[in-house]
Order: structure tokens, then sequence, then C-alpha cells
């Protein structure tokens, strides 16, 4: 049963997710899969994964999309949650849940290259997994990410992102409520809403946008070609979105990742959802968006010990190469 | 000139390195160096370094270890630092210093693998160093760390530590420092020295320990395999370091890199000396220490977004795997 378990001193959590079972020799690097190895999302297989909690079917039969709960999920759905001191330690049991979004059938074709359509699905399947695990009490927080390329984390090649639900708030998105909390408390505005107001008039950091969204390079960019994407009007959670803002985001991340595949060549990714708690109503303080981080430099111990980020390209500059980068239209 | 920007929802400041002058094609993987590629560090190379600040010269000729600054620094260490608005942002000019500790002549040899005497000396060039900084009162911290291994950020493979001298508190010191002050309000007590002994009274994390220090694997380790060596006794600052503390480091550090070495098979690895910030007395809550992270998985979107670790390895069977291992003597 994995376990979360918090450190006393900075009070992060991490989950120690002991039934995966890494001994010592695990940890060597298994030999690239061949091509034709079995791979648990593509169509034929689907007896192989657990059973789906949502999918797209077209009219003519199959599926262009699927949500499954994950195979080695490193948390589990069933029970309460269960807190617990351990002298001065403290810990809870590993509750939650941990789905994993298969794009789409083809297992050849990374988001960026499937169609507006295509992506909009993907981006309705986050919307509908949200919603629905939002009427769970027990769960505080969605996270939404994808990891893209092996050096970015993914295990398996077919294209997929993931969700895990939490009992707590994690730590990252704690500091972004505080700090935007504490900017309110002082301007009474939202600090996002700031940002994208500086941004647009000073113009060398947006890299894209379009009705409903901006794509930024943040002035304190902790990675080379991080990018931000916001909804341009204030909205504190993902819960909202419409079906234009929803569509509005297919177009604007298709137009971004295929400019960061072609700038940087296929780079590794990852990005990440940033939302308002589940059980907090709508605020004036917080403003949703999704991080999304090339994995072209090394962390190391500078950045480990440090919490300081070293980033060799200046946001103004990567802004520049995503804005001249040829793509065969705008979405 | 590199440029810090803080964040100005975390406050998180990164370094803006832009003339380390990484352009996207910068960022593709270069080809594996020859065994016999050019090395900076090696004898007969010295005057291709910057002029060293410090060295260990045997009787004999020659040198045991040198201090340089880093050729390709980070940060600039001329003029006074600078801070400045950008609108809604904060900057200031990258001022700081940058060394690169070379722990030995031997291209070959890693730092396990030295004699205890000759680890000492990189213990008590790190001492020197710290304490030569600290009269410096443009600098607020010295961040001390060791890269091995390509996997954990190291892009020259002669055996070497560097350092960074900052005008700020890195953020991940920041928070162990409010976390052991809220300790110290609640309890009059070091919240480390309070895990020590619930650690060694329990037992199942104490990995090594000598007359001065303690390895534990922590609690709520982010990471498989992750180590913490902590002075037994309260000690706020590294600058406290006496002959025979500096010993005893050198000998626990070398009895746990080997361990290291003999259960994950020569890993990449990162250690962090976390001490008190260099213009504060000595404290009753803080503790100085090494963190010591082998690099062996992948930190991917829900890390990046939660700030929650996965960890597979619980620290009670890393403990129990670095104890086992069977290394020819103690030291």
């Amino acid at each position: 049963m994995p376990e979360f378990r918090q450190d006393p001193i900075t009070t992060r959590w991490v989950i120690i997710a002991s039934e995966r079972g890494r001994r010592p020799s695990d940890f060597e690097t298994p030999p690239p899969k061949a091509d034709n190895a079995f791979c648990p999302f593509c169509p034929g297989n689907e007896h192989t994964t657990p059973h789906e909690v949502y999918a797209v079917r077209p009219a003519g039969g199959g599926w262009d999309l699927r949500v499954i709960p994950n195979k080695f999920p490193v948390l589990q759905v069933e029970g309460d949650l269960d807190r617990a001191g351990d002298g001065l330690y403290d810990k809870m049991n590993g509750l939650g849940a941990h789905e994993v979004i298969i794009e789409g059938p083809e297992h050849k074709i990374p988001l960026a290259h499937r169609s507006v359509e295509r992506i909009n699905q993907v981006v309705r399947a986050y919307h509908e997994r949200y919603v629905d695990l939002k009427r769970d009490f027990r769960f505080r927080y969605v996270l939404i990410f994808k990891n893209q390329g092996e050096a970015a984390g993914a295990s398996l090649e077919h294209p997929h992102s993931q969700l895990i639900a939490l009992p707590v708030v994690p730590k990252r998105v704690q500091e972004e409520l505080a700090g935007a909390r504490r900017h309110f408390e002082y301007k009474e505005r939202c600090i996002f809403c700031d940002i994208l107001r500086q941004e647009m008039r000073e113009g060398s950091r947006v890299v894209l946008e379009n009705e409903e969204f901006v794509v930024i390079s943040p002035y304190a960019a902790r990675f080379p070609f991080e990018t931000w994407i916001l909804p341009k009007h204030h909205e504190s959670s993902f819960e909202t979105l419409s079906a234009n803002q929803s569509l509005a985001l297919a177009r604007i991340l298709k137009n971004l990742l295929l400019r960061l595949d072609r700038v940087l060549n296929d780079p590794p990714f990852n990005y990440m959802l940033h939302t308002s708690p589940l059980q907090e109503g709508p605020s004036s303080y917080y403003h949703w968006h999704i991080e999304v981080i090339p994995k072209l430099t090394k962390t190391a111990g500078f950045e480990w010990g440090a919490g300081i980020y070293i980033n060799p390209t200046p946001p103004e500059e990567a802004t520049r190469f995503l804005r001249e980068a040829r793509v065969d239209r705008e979405f």
C-alpha cells in the first residue's frame, strides 16, 4: 500500500510507492524497446488495461480516445483518508486516483500532430474527468499532466496524458496560491491578470495569442523555452472551461507544440495544469494555467540545493525563436 | 551579464545566464567524449584554467587539490548588488562567485576511491573557501555541491565539486529555516536534533554513524537511496567545523559513497551542503547537513507540477541495502 509521508522540516509530502518494489538492480537502464514491442494502449489490446472510465467512440466503431485507471497506480482509490503520527513524523495512507488519458489509437502520432478536433477531444477528456473527480469529496486536487519523451519521464511511447487526484493540495500549488493571495491583499488584483497586462503591453515575451488564450515565456522562466498558457480573461478554475474555450485551448496548444517541435527538433517535454483547489469556490486571486517545460537541461546539485534555476536561454530569445518558427498555418 | 529574476508569484529567483548563449541547436546531445580528450583539470593544463584561489601542494611538488574560479561562471564576482524593478517584476545583476574544487590530479579516481586523508583535503578546501567567502559582505549564502556522472549534471569527468556564493538566501534553504524556526517556536528544540534522537532510538533508517556524524535515509526521502549526513551534536553552521569533525566527515563520506557505489553500481549522484546563512550568528534552531541524492529516477510532470515526489524505494529498505553492502573495512 502506498503511503504519504511528510518531511517535518519543509512540510513537503512524498509518496512512498513501495509496491512498485524497486530494488537496486531495478534502476539499471532497460534496453530500448523494439519497434514492434507490445503496446497496451494500441487498439486490439484493450483487454490488457483496466476497465475504461471514459471514451470517445466515433459512429463508425472503434475509439478516438480512452481514459483508464493506471494499471500501476502510485495511489489507491479505495478507502478513506487515514492520517496518523509516527513520533515526530506525519503520514497518511496513499489514497488517490491515477488515470491515463490515451490520446488516440495511433501509436505514432504525437499530440501536436493530431487535428485540432482530436486535440479538443483530449482537452474535453481532461475536463470531463476533472468534473467527475471533483464529486469525490475525499479529493482536494486533481493534477493533469503530460510527459512526452523518455527524458521527460514517459515510460510508454503511445501518446498519453495522466491525472492524479490527491487528498492534499500539492506544495507547488500552495506556493502559487500563497503568492497570489499576498498580491491580492496588497493590490486587490489577480497577479496573473497583472502579469498578462504587462506582457501584452510589453510584447517581448508573448509567444502566441488567440481570442481566449495567451502563451507567454515567463519573465523568470526556470527552463529554456518554458512557456505558460493562460486564459486571457480571469478564471480561477479549469472547471468552468466552456466549449469555446476548450476549442481555443486545443488550437493554441497545437500551435505551441508544433513550434516547440520545429525549433527544438521534437524535444521531450512535460506540461502541467495548475488550477484552484477542488473544494474552493471561484476566487478573485488565482488564475488557472498550463506550464509547458521542454526537458533540455539537467537539474543538478545547485538547483536541488538552492531551488534556484539556471536558465541559459532568456525568455525573450525563446519567444523570438518560437514566434519565428514556420508552421504550415495558424490554428 | 547574468541576471537574477524573481517570479512574482512564488518569489522564486532564477538566474538568466544569457552569456552562456544557448540557442536551440546547442541543446542537442553532444557525442560522447573520447577517452583521450583534453581535460582542463589534469596536471599540465593548469595554464588553461583561471588562476587558482586555493591549493594543497605536497612537499614533493605538484598538487593534491586546486580550487579555481569557474571559467564559465553562472554569476560574476565584480561590482555591487543592484536591485531594480521592471514593472511588476524584480531583478538583480548576476553577482556571485562560482568556484570549482578539483579534488585531485588523477582523472580516473572518483572521490569515494581516494584515501580518507585526500577526502579530508577536499572537506578542508570546502571549509577554507567557505570561511574566506564569508568575509565578503555582498554574499548571503555559499552553496557547496557536487555533481558526479553525466546524468547528475557533471559536464566534465575529472572529479570535482563546486561552490556558488549568492547575494540571496536560496529558496530551499529558506524553506528549511522557516520550518526549523516554526518547530523551535513550538518546542524550543532543534528539529534536526529531534529527528536524530528519534532515528537513533528507532534505528531502521540509520545507515552509518561515527563519533561525530550520523547518516540517515530520511523518513520522507524524495528519491530512492537519498541519505543525509548530519553532525551528531547541534551545530548550525558548517563554519565551526573542527579538524576532528573534518576528518570524521571525510571518513563517513567515503564509507557512504563506497556503499552507494557497491549497491547501485557507481550511480550518478549529487550532494549539497545546507548550512545557516553567512551573516547570521550561531542559532539554536538550524542544523547544518549534507543531502546526498543518487540520480536513479526521472523528475517528470507530476513532480514538477505538484512538488510531491514519488519514491519507489522506502528509506527503510534503502538503509538495509546500504548497511548490508560489503566494503573492505569501515573508515
